[in-house]
């Protein structure tokens, strides 16, 4: 059986991949009154006075939710909400394996930001956190956007920031190895969908010194003018040399490669293109912008991708569990941007100078102890802003 | 310590009531390959095909949503949606220990009934039920009927249906006991809100010859012109006598007494005025409409309560588990009249003829085997329906 198939077989044995239970017992007349009527007044009486109980007396203390619209699921597309929540129930069982948080799986069925935005808010005080999945870009933009202008509690999507602050932590690690500087460097993003902009966005925060994104239309230029209002403002951040053309053009002389957008972009010859000790990021799941072998064959000094099958595995379940872990262990009212940046010093940090190699730049997806060293940094950056 | 202390130190140990749990093991790379990505996109694409395998697939399968809007929680009144997480969490409680059913609470921060209405139906995709709860009339009955029209899952208001089905139980009995028959007898309900409309339309339905609504106003008659149009409906529909006045006057000669309304209401020459063998259903919680000792001692044959402490605890935790249950058991796509009425007989049959007494007319509220029984016989009514 392939892997398709036993999945298929597993999902059905499983019925659902997460489960609600209770955590007050249930038994006697004395639990009854207790857990439910007629004790449950005096916990609903105190948050009606102090609504921050609410964090103390219900599950939001420790529940976010992982909200799609099903619009950009995976590599498959817009496949609707309801067939997306299969990812969206394996993201919370990540959430609580991983980070010990419950997570709760919804989808939104409607595709206007507005309708989506406000349907989030109206229900936004069931929950702690709002992890956002799968939405299309530009959309996720705006209704990332629009839901932190409107919450107090944390909105944080993942396939943004997650993916960003992943790929940060591995770059600085791997840019280390090589013996160069983040603010020496030439870094090339391909994709700029909403994971190629975060990503992008997070590395000018981390300092990269030279950025370059590319699109199916080529390079993003200050030359030409962009309908997409994340690829107009990317223009102005980035390609301080303004250069023009295509993938193979921006990676000559560049020393990575970043890659969010599909299988076999990226030629040996691109490869031997770049600077010395180039170091490659080629994401797209399952199949890369070029595979590991091929990378390394052309001569490439660090190869990460998202497969668990080969060294550097770049998994954002390195962040989510740990960061909303940190973000509700210190009730949190917002993931900022300095949360994000010690997230990703946090993970890089976890590979002892010693210990860091050219197949070791980032620890194991399967490391679970990387979400409390994750929390404990965001925690920590949070209580510092509140000072 | 009273109940009220007692209860809110407990829900301060508990932190939050439910929990949501991976039911798929994340230990192994295959784990997370099967579980998540990249195995996860085959159950995707099968439900993107047929969106009917979100039932086999996803929890949906088993996975009820427990809404409120905070507008009338237990007896408190209007505290709002935040303030009324924790008795949605003891929903949700419950329906796992007694029913089986995975329960999620959500609370929606909206008064308006088509906003309430519009934001269920874009999150109903994640459910396979919708239990509404703590809502307050009339607003309830637009939100229920609005949401049975639009979805195509079982929509139920346990605070009406499920409290009908159980004093229709409770009810089948008692009378039985007093050796009369149901389309022979006065029913007086006091108390037209939510629950004391559905009561009476369900009472009806079972087939009580009269039955007589009182509210603030006095009695409910078809002489009088009504704001809310459930009292108007209900003009229509009860009173065969078109009695007018007091409760006093509606209860004379009357043959059970119903109470959804509030404390000692109920008077021991009233009950010494109703017909022979007087029925009691006092239900106002935690102090009913006339104490269990009270009533006794002003000769009625037989008393039910909301309250654990005293005989014939008329609780709707016997009905929603079950209902629920039954119906997502053969993916009903509503609860109907019909299924109503099956769990009403359910109950109701589950005290054989012999073990039937003035202090034993309804299964105990712990009575785990109840669940079953319902969900058996709302599954079968269903299926019935579907020939």
């Amino acid at each position: 059986m392939d892997i398709k198939e036993q999945a298929l077989k597993k999902h059905y044995e499983w019925g659902g991949k997460i489960e609600v239970i209770s955590r007050a017992p249930i038994e006697s007349r004395e639990d009854l009154s207790l857990a439910y009527t007629p004790g449950v007044a005096q916990p609903c009486l105190e948050i009606a006075e102090n609504p921050e109980l609410s964090y103390k007396l219900t599950r939001r203390s420790n529940l976010v939710a992982v909200i799609t619209d099903g619009t950009a699921v995976l590599g498959l597309g817009d496949i609707g909400g309801l067939a997306g929540m299969p990812v969206m129930e394996g993201k919370c069982c990540l959430f609580k394996e991983f980070g010990g948080v419950d997570a709760f799986p919804l989808c939104v069925k409607s595709k206007d930001p507005d309708e989506i935005v406000r349907t989030i808010e109206l229900i936004s005080d069931s929950f702690g956190g709002i992890n956002l999945e799968d939405i299309s870009a530009p959309r996720c933009f705006e209704i990332e956007a629009k839901l932190k202008e409107r919450l107090d509690i944390p909105v944080f999507h993942d396939d943004q920031h997650g993916t960003a602050i992943v790929v940060g932590a591995a770059m600085m690690n791997a840019v280390k190895l090589a013996g160069k500087k983040l603010s020496e460097i030439t870094v090339v993003i391909n994709g700029a969908g909403s994971a190629g902009v975060a990503i992008g966005k997070f590395l000018l925060k981390l300092g990269v010194g030279n950025l370059v994104m590319v699109d199916i239309g080529g390079v993003i230029n200050r030359d030409e003018s962009y309908e997409n209002p994340a690829h107009a403002e990317m223009a102005k951040l980035t390609n301080i040399n303004n250069i023009k053309g295509s993938l193979a053009d921006a990676l000559r002389g560049a020393d990575v490669f970043v890659g969010v957008s599909k299988p076999n972009l990226v030629t040996p010859d691109m490869v031997r293109s770049m600077a010395d000790k180039p170091i490659l990021f080629p994401m797209a799941n399952p199949n890369p912008e070029i595979t590991y072998e091929l990378a390394k064959e052309s001569g490439a000094f660090i190869v990460g991708t998202g497969r668990s099958d080969y060294p550097n595995q770049i998994n954002n379940v390195l962040v989510f569990p740990g960061v909303f872990k940190g973000a509700l262990s210190v009730r949190a009212r917002a993931i900022t941007e300095e949360m994000k940046l010690a997230a990703a010093y946090a993970i890089a940090a976890l590979i002892p100078e010693e210990k860091l190699s050219q197949e070791y730049i980032i620890p194991s997806a399967l490391d679970k102890s990387v979400a409390n060293a994750v929390a404990k940094a965001v925690a920590d950056e949070w209580l510092k802003s509140q000072k």
